[in-house]
C-alpha cells in the first residue's frame, strides 16, 4: 500500500492540462500500489476514515460512480453519494448554489461529474476542499486518462514511444480530450481516426488526424475505441451501422492486417460489433477492457489518497 | 454470534437445489446466532471489515435489498448498491458484460437480484467471487426459503414432519419455487393450492397440488400466502378480487374451520383483505410476518459470512 | 466533542411540540461541541459504530437526507437510506406496513420524511426505536427549527429577547410552524408576514401576523425568508412573480430601510430574486443561509447522539 508521504502539487484534479509528467508519473506510481491490494484478502485501509467523500453526479454514470464508491470505502471514507436528480437542482438550484450548499457540509473531497464543460472549475472555485473532475461535458475525464495510461504502462512497461491510436467520436469525447493529452506529456505517439463530421475543429500539437481508419491504425501498438452515440453515427454514417462498423469498426481482421501487435482498449460501454467487434472484445490475448476497470479503482484510490494527504496531516 | 471456524461446502448459493439438508441446517444454525445479536445493544462486528459486497439488483426490490444492505453492514462489509435502471444496462449492455465490469472491481461477494431464470448462475459462471441469488425471475430465492424455514423451526421446534401449505401464484413465484425445494429436504410435508391457471405444469416429487384450498388446508401446521399480481388474479378470477379472496384468501375463519393451530406466513409485500384478511396478517398469535422479516437478515448474515471465510482466512 | 453523559428526556424528536426550553438547550450545547468537529481535521468519531441508522424517506428531500447521512456517518453509524419510490409503497403498502417492516430489520434509529401530517407519530407509535421527524407535510420539521435556533443564538449570542420576522407561505410552511413554537419558547419574538391566503387561520400565541411585510420587518433582528411555491404564489399574485417580490421579497433597500441591522436566513432551496435577491442572499454579511445548512449536520449530530444514548449504555 502507497505511504502517504509523497506530496502531490495541486489541490484538485480538474483535467489532465495543468498536470505534469512528473505529477501523472506520481498518480500513477501509486495506484501500483493499490492493484495488489484490491486483488489479495483485503484488510481494511482506513487512511481516510472519518473524512467525507461526496459523489456529486449530475449525469449518469453507473460505473465512473461506483468507481468512486467502491475506491473511497476501500480507504476507509465515509462516501455519500448526491443525486441531483431527485433535488432542488430540478427545482432550477443553479449548480454553484448546490456547490455550496454541499461544501457547507464539511466535504472533505468533491467528485464531481455535470454534463457542463468547465463544471468541475466552478465548483473547486467556491469549495474549500479537493475536488475531482470524473468528466464535464466534452471537457475532460482525467481518472479516465489515467486509468488508460497505467493500463498501457503495465502491458508494455512504458508509455514513451508508445504508438496509440484513438478512434471513434473524437469531438464530442471527453476521454480522447484528456488522452490527447496525457499520452504525448508521457512520450506517447497518438493518432486519431474519425470520419470527418466526428474530428473536432482542432488538435492539440503534435496529435496526427485521420480520416482513413486502416492508416491511422499501421503500426499501432495500442488501439482505443470509443463508445460512439448512435444518434452521432447517424451523422456520419446516415444509412447504417453497418456502413460505420465496415469504415471505423474494430475486428481481428482488421488488426491482423494493419496492426498485428496491438492491444486494444475502451472506455466501455461498449456497443458490441459497432465500433468493436464482440469476439475482439472478448479476447483475453488482445482485450484490456476488463483491466481498464480494475485500473479505475487504483487509480481512483491514488486520486483520492494524493488528494486528501494535506488535510490528514 | 458464530465463530468464523465452520467451512461451507459451497462457494456460491445460487439456489437451494444444490444444497443438501446439512447445508441448510448449518446456515440456519449460523442465523440463530445473529438474531440475539441483532436484537441487543449492539457493538460493532467487522468480520467483513475491508470487504466489498455489491448489491446488483437488476430488478427492484427495496425490501430485499434493503434486507442484504443492513446485512452485510452489521457485519463490517462496505456494501455499494448497483443500480442498473441508470446504467449502461439501459444501453444495451448484457448482464454478462456488467457482471464482467463489476468483477473487475474486485469484490468480495456479489447479491444478484435479475428477471431472467439463471441470471445469478450466468453471473457466478464469469465471477471470481461467491455470488448470492437475490431472485432470478421464476427461478429461485433461497434466502427466502432459508428465512421461511428458520421462522417455522423456532416456532415448531423442528421442520422434519412440519405440514406447510402454500396458496396462491404457485406458477410464477420463486419464493414457492425454493420452498418446494427446502422443505422437503428437511423433512416437512408441503401441499400447494392455486387456481388450475396459476399451478405449474408439473411440481416436484411428494408435493401434493389442491385447487380446493380448504382441503389444502386440513391440518397444516403452517400456512404460507404468496403474494398475487393483480393482473394474473384477473386470469384466474376475471369477475373480482372478491371472488379470489373468497376462493383463496386466508381469513381467521377460514383459519378456524380448517387448520385451527396454524401459523401464518408471507413474504411481503402483502395484498391486505386479497390473498390474506388485514385483521389475520395482524394477529400476533398467529401471523409471522414480521419476523420472517427479522430473520432475513439474520439468515443473510450468515450467508455473507459462510461464503466469505475462505476469502478471509 | 460531546460527551455522552447527559440524558434526553424524549425517546423521539416528534416535533417542537412537547419540547421544554431545557431540551432545546441541551440540544443547541451538544451541536455547539460538533462545529468544530466538523470543521477540523476530523478523526473519526465512532460513538454509534454497529448501529443502524435508517433514512425512510418517502418524500423526496435531498438536502435534508443528505445531511442527515452525512450526520449519522460522521458519528460511526451504519446509514441506510430506504427509497420508497422504488418499493412495495407504490404497490399500496401503508405506511404502518412500512414502518412495522423496517423495525424488523432491527433499526437503532429511523429517519423519516413524509408527504402526511403525523407521519412520524404514527410511525413512532409502532416502532421499538427512537424516530426523527424529518419533516411530516404541513405539519413539523424540528431539526431545522433547532439548526436555525442554533444559527441565531451563534450570530446574536442569544435568543431571549431577539425580534424574528418570518414572510413567506405561513400557512403550509413545517418551517414555519415548528419556528413559531421553538423561537418563543426560548424567549424571541415572532412576527409572520404573508398574503391573506397564505396566512393561517391561526397562530399560536404570541405571535404577531402582518399583511404588510414592510411593518413586519420593522426592527428585527432577523429576517428568515420562505420558499414560495410557485402554484401557491399564483393563488395569491395571479399576475406576477414580479408583484410577489415587490410585496414580499427582500432586498438589500427593504432591509436598508426597515431593519437595517437585521441578518437573512432562509431554509433553501431559494428562489433567486422572487422571495429573495439574489444579491443579498450571497452578501456574507448578511446572508447566514450556508451557515444554516452547516448548522443543520451539527445539529442533527447531536440529535441522533442524544437519542441513541440509551441503546448504547
Amino acid at each position: 500500500m502507497p505511504q502517504p508521504e509523497t506530496a502531490f502539487a495541486h489541490r484538485d484534479l480538474l483535467g489532465i492540462a495543468g498536470l505534469s509528467a512528473t505529477d501523472i508519473a506520481l498518480i500513477l506510481d501509486e495506484a501500483e500500489g493499490w492493484i495488489g491490494f484490491n486483488r489479495g484478502k483485503r484488510k481494511a485501509d482506513d487512511r481516510l476514515r472519518g473524512l467525507t467523500q461526496i459523489n456529486a453526479f449530475f449525469e449518469n454514470s453507473t460505473r465512473t460512480l461506483f468507481s468512486f464508491e467502491i475506491a473511497g470505502k476501500r480507504l476507509g471514507a465515509q462516501v455519500s453519494n448526491f443525486r441531483p436528480e431527485e433535488s432542488s437542482v430540478k427545482k432550477g438550484e443553479s449548480l454553484t448554489d448546490t456547490a455550496l450548499t454541499l461544501g457547507a457540509m464539511r466535504p472533505d473531497v468533491v467528485v464531481i461529474r455535470h454534463e457542463a464543460v468547465g463544471a468541475a472549475v466552478d465548483v473547486a472555485r467556491v469549495l474549500d476542499c479537493p475536488v475531482i473532475n470524473a468528466g464535464d461535458g466534452t471537457g475532460e475525464h482525467p481518472t479516465q486518462a489515467l486509468l488508460d495510461a497505467l493500463t498501457i504502462r503495465r502491458h508494455l512497461g512504458r508509455l514513451d514511444g508508445v504508438k496509440v491510436t484513438i478512434c471513434g467520436d473524437i469531438r464530442h469525447s471527453r476521454v480522447a480530450g484528456s488522452n490527447m493529452l496525457s499520452l504525448p506529456l508521457m512520450g506517447a505517439e497518438v493518432r486519431v481516426a474519425a470520419p470527418p463530421s466526428l474530428m473536432p475543429d482542432s488538435l492539440p500539437d503534435g496529435i496526427a488526424a485521420y480520416e482513413d481508419f486502416d492508416a491511422a491504425l499501421a503500426g499501432a501498438d495500442i488501439v482505443m475505441m470509443l463508445r460512439i452515440q448512435r444518434e452521432r453515427m447517424a451523422t456520419a454514417f446516415p444509412d447504417s451501422t453497418e456502413d460505420y462498423h465496415a469504415a471505423y469498426g474494430l475486428t481481428h481482421q482488421r488488426l491482423a492486417r494493419h496492426a498485428p501487435n496491438a492491444l486494444v482498449m475502451h472506455p466501455g460501454p461498449m456497443n458490441r460489433d459497432v465500433e468493436i467487434s464482440g469476439e475482439l472484445a472478448d479476447d483475453p490475448e488482445r482485450s484490456l477492457i476488463l483491466e481498464q476497470v480494475e485500473m479505475g479503482v487504483a487509480v481512483r484510490m491514488a486520486c483520492l489518497d494524493l488528494l486528501t494527504r494535506a488535510r490528514r496531516t
